[in-house]
């Protein structure tokens, strides 16, 4: 038996029937998938915390997956509503960039509109296209129907940038926090590539007037308590503190700066 | 192979044992069930909260699923335990009244009342009826045990009222706040029975000294900030802000009274 | 078509795109799992409340489960990966006591570290076992792989002291809270066999300065508001307030004292 995959990730929390309801249609549509929940938990409409969130996940996931990512501020407006075929994944989501930093990794092959009311709910409401809409798309997709049924391709997918971190005249960089996790470690835009060729141990961090020396390991090579930059498991450099949370410690969040620059040996 | 659905809703949280001991008694007796939450955040003993989040997504599964829901201020006192097999779906919860509003959306077949000691565990506990006596109903009727196994049935459901509009003397109408969304949406209990053939924008609401006139299709029609009445996904008319917070905004939440009028032309 | 269960218990939260990529690996790795969140959240780095958590819930799942648990304030130390099964269970975890009382209701059959780089992904980041170490060994030992294939058995498991209720001399306990749920309840290291004998309305709880007398067997026993001491449905005596917090309406927490003694006839 076929059982693919649908991720959910929406700013709908865990309290009320949305996600219940989202639910209810993808397993009616398609009874063999399974459904996997990223996040219900992403801050009401914060499209770029979505986009960082799913492009985390999806290269985990098996080839075929269907990640489903309803944060919609554009609800019933005229944005547009796509799915998006890449080398290993599908997409469904409104085109409103949220898709934008999962495409980064995986090349796009193919897209569509979804304009085609065959594979709607057979009413859609104004407010709720999570359930009416991209629900019975990404099933239908889990379920075999080729993209191209669900409507004509789009070539101009909106694309929020993605900072990258700003090169100085001296060779510092000012970067900034691209994400704050549960444990408060700062998820900072600088991948290795921006500061290759910087011996670790001169790697140097400024935040909120705090400083931090050298890249580490891990959280363990440094005793409770004490702050640490290190490689994160998204591929990205990360400040944080030893058992502690960093975030709320130095009083930063989502986009605070950061400036990196390298210590005179 | 058979994949009978099973949706939970319950107020036991995230953070305890208690809905995993339920899903292992579930896959237990029925290994090849999908299990789908619902709310596991209904407030503790809300009955109302979980009658409404039932009802509001129970309509989009699968015909044949069983609804799981278990908020049971009275667990372990003499309160019945129910299953309810409508024209569409089953239902198993504490007789409380929980399944009032789902029941008014799909009539009634057939009833039992959960005495049947062969479908529970081994031991009751006297206090998480969830795990001992609801899971296992759930399970052996998603695996398709006959309600009339689990007991005998029941004429005399206990029924919550569900409360109309009250209607004035000069036509208008007394509402009140069924429900708050993650949002901050306000879901009142006006249908668009309730206020048919009055002019949409005519129809003018008032709350807590708040006036909003005229329904509108969708968030997407009033500028970011201004409140907006509309039709929602559930049925209900609704109160909101758009890219804000109705409910924080004007403090208000579940029960607040909300006054419906028409505006002269 | 075999469906092995595999739980997942974290600190990871719901927010973050930790727990999705984990499901990603498992499903990756066997695809027939059924996955069942037993909690992701744990306090941060609560190896305690994780190890409560899981045991509570383990005996209610099929035989052959795989319980994958990470809570894991070591990780990239030197703290070892484990894999352990049981007379009817699988447990995959870092070596940090989080299992300890699992273990002391499932006795150990066999052990193994997980050093067999076979079966980790390809990469592992120092940060986050969780997904690349972790999540792959719980998948293999799911589809069938066997324990002894992952590494060499381990005969000294870390194993943290739970406590016992403490005997004062004139025959009276002191005990301790040792898991707050989300209703408030205080669950305490107390078992039946430690007051066997104990007449059930002559046993005393003194906590917060605040006396309970007796031991009711629910909460239906006593009206709304007032404090009760029962049996609770993980094994340990409970105290509570029916309709109410008791931990909130006394300030009480986990670790917290409480005196338990026999009241004269």
């Amino acid at each position: 038996m076929h059982r693919p995959v649908i991720t959910l990730t929406t700013d709908f929390g865990l309290t009320d029937a949305y996600v219940g309801a989202m639910k209810g249609v993808l397993l009616g549509i398609c009874p063999g998938a399974v459904l996997v929940d990223l996040s219900h938990e992403i801050p009401p409409q914060d499209v770029r915390g979505a986009a960082f969130v799913v492009a985390a996940a999806a290269p985990y996931f098996p080839e075929g997956t269907v990640h489903l990512v309803v944060v919609d501020p554009g609800v019933g407006s005229t944005r547009r509503a796509v799915a998006v075929l890449t080398q290993r994944s599908l997409f469904v989501a409104p085109d409103n960039g949220v898709l934008s930093l999962a495409l980064l990794q995986e090349p796009v092959v193919q897209t569509a509109e979804l304009a085609n009311p065959r594979y709607r709910l057979p009413e859609v409401s104004a407010t709720f296209h999570g359930r009416d809409l991209f629900a019975p798309a990404a099933a239908h997709l889990a379920c075999g129907t080729p993209l191209q049924e669900l409507g004509p391709p789009i070539t101009d997918l909106v694309t929020l940038p993605w900072p990258p971190p700003e090169l100085q005249a001296d060779g510092s960089l000012i970067a900034c926090v691209l994400h704050v996790d549960r444990f408060g470690n700062l998820i900072l835009n600088v991948q290795p590539g921006h500061v290759e060729g910087w011996p670790r141990d001169q790697i140097e961090f400024e935040i909120a007037g705090r400083q931090v020396v050298g890249v580490s390991r891990t959280y363990a090579d440094v005793p409770s308590g004490v702050p640490v930059a290190y490689l994160g498991s998204s591929g990205y450099l990360e400040l944080g503190v030893r058992d502690g949370n960093a975030a709320a410690r130095w009083g930063v969040g989502a986009s605070a700066l950061v400036w990196v620059g390298r210590r005179a040996a």
